[in-house]
């Protein structure tokens, strides 16, 4: 038995330092991938995926804890891929995260993990995929994906979700800043977080008149808005049951396979871009690329040339 | 005398249209951008690129608005561009800052320009170089760069700048959701806006802390930090004076031309990859990605042979 089998199979028996030796393997792209993806495949598509999403300090890692808390009343087995974008500047930054998760240390039924892809060939975009697949794999019936921040990053790694949390507290901006942001498109529920604080109510008719405004197709799912304040437990259970609801219409809609339909194309295209980004390491023309740079620094030659001079040797 | 070359020369008189259709170029990924950067190339190098990055609300726009009057005072150009990378979701969502701009709108000297960056095949990496290229040989002598939000994309636009300034708020996060943010690394020099309201002197305290914390070399720029209450123009001047005092730095030690040359290596990479990406269009497989995509999610294929399947046809 190779060792990528045995290390997905004990991480099928619920070892937790097993699925966190394939997580690795992710982080860092390692070659045995290929092997433990293989190996996978057959015992995915079961988990269901959820993804929070927010700026800094509206208290993503205090709901991500109390729905960790919720699911495990129902004896349901949850992960958590706490992913931050700008890892390569900040690896390890999550810690924060995962100190406040630390009352789930010893909870066997909880995998937490804050993940850096700096190694990863194919970056974000196929890394976290890949980690969602192990888990799922793994056995945990409910994945969480916590990514930092609104950028591009985020949005795409939210769009790896079954159900999108955008998360926004009272004070961090006004809608029209919300917009900006891009995250009215991916939001499948919004949670006004810290609702006890001077604003929330602002914030939630904001969000509702610019979800009144949006134009949504007859079977569409419109997003809700429910407020939280996390940190009491607050709204949770209101939460819940619009995860379920919407859970629910993503297999009515079929939707659901759609969007992971949608997903494996992603991840496909990626690794296969990643591929062809390999070769470029390998192009005729790298070992000058330094002293190209230097001439379009100078202005003696425009980036276009270069980069042909690059590919073509 | 070709179009791009027609379009150059009116942008060099200081006709805006012309700058104006040269940047749509840019956003569109147009055919004719090779000419137009091998004619706006010997023009480029004299411009000070000034960065401008932070959460949504923090007051970038503000902070950018009074940077400009005060350049404006000294009779320098001034270009803005104001890049939202979330463009895809969200195109036109910057309006709200030209809005803000306005009393810019009648003076020859200030271009406001909000970008965005769908059609262009290397995306924001070698869209934004490219317009400032054309900012630069259009004699622009200061150029501003406002991003929207503190994801990988934002660092991204920020290392393109000579100078970089971070700008926080506060009551928008503590300091650790802060260098969670992979901030700390790219501030040439700390802003922090909104100095009237409370928690500004702890955002201050903790900032320098954190600067305080961080091994810098001996030779090396430490960033400062300086408060603002850019809506009442206070802190301008100082704001200034550090910019100056960084761009000095700059010159001194040799980082402008190190900057320089390892933002053109980005470029140049960044548009050979797009290149190959343009490649992968054409593969033998591509006819099959929806087919494959559909077994992926279906749990029958990995996604590294579908990869394969894709390249290799």
């Amino acid at each position: 038995m190779g060792d990528a089998e045995a290390l997905l199979a004990a991480a099928r028996r619920g070892q937790p330092r097993a699925l966190a030796r394939l997580i690795s393997l992710v982080e860092n792209g390692s070659p045995q991938l290929r092997e433990v993806m293989r190996l996978v495949e057959p015992h995915t598509g079961r988990a269901r995926v959820i993804g929070l999403t927010g700026a800094p300090g509206v208290g993503k890692s205090t709901i991500t804890g109390a729905l960790v808390r919720a699911y495990r009343s129902e004896v349901l087995q949850v992960g958590v891929l706490a992913v931050d974008p700008t890892s390569p500047f900040t690896g390890g930054a999550l810690l924060g995260d995962r100190v406040r998760m630390q009352d789930h240390a010893t909870d066997d039924g909880v995998f937490i993990r804050s993940m850096a892809t700096r190694g990863h060939l194919g970056g974000l975009s196929s890394a976290v995929p890949q980690a969602l697949r192990i888990l799922d794999a793994a056995g945990f019936d409910v994945i969480m994906i916590e990514t930092v921040g609104v950028g591009q990053a985020e949005v795409e790694i939210a769009s790896l979700a079954d159900s999108t949390l955008v998360i926004v507290a009272p004070g961090m901006g006004d809608s029209v800043q919300a917009a900006k942001a891009g995250i009215l498109e991916i939001a499948d529920i919004f949670v006004v977080n810290k609702g006890d604080r001077p604003g929330a109510q602002e914030a939630i008719r904001d969000l509702r008149t610019m979800v009144a405004m949006a134009s949504y197709g007859d079977d569409a799912w419109k997003p809700p808005i429910v407020e939280t304040t996390a940190a009491a437990g607050r709204g949770i259970d209101d939460l819940v049951g619009r995860l379920n609801a919407h859970a629910a219409w993503l297999d009515a809609s079929g939707e659901r396979a759609r969007r992971r339909v949608a997903r494996a194309r992603d991840e496909i295209s990626a690794l296969a871009v990643a591929e062809l980004r390999q070769r470029l390491g390998a192009l005729p023309g790298q070992a000058h690329l330094e002293k190209l740079a230097e001439q379009v620094a100078s202005g003696q030659l425009d980036p276009y040339t270069a980069a042909d001079q690059l590919v073509e040797g």
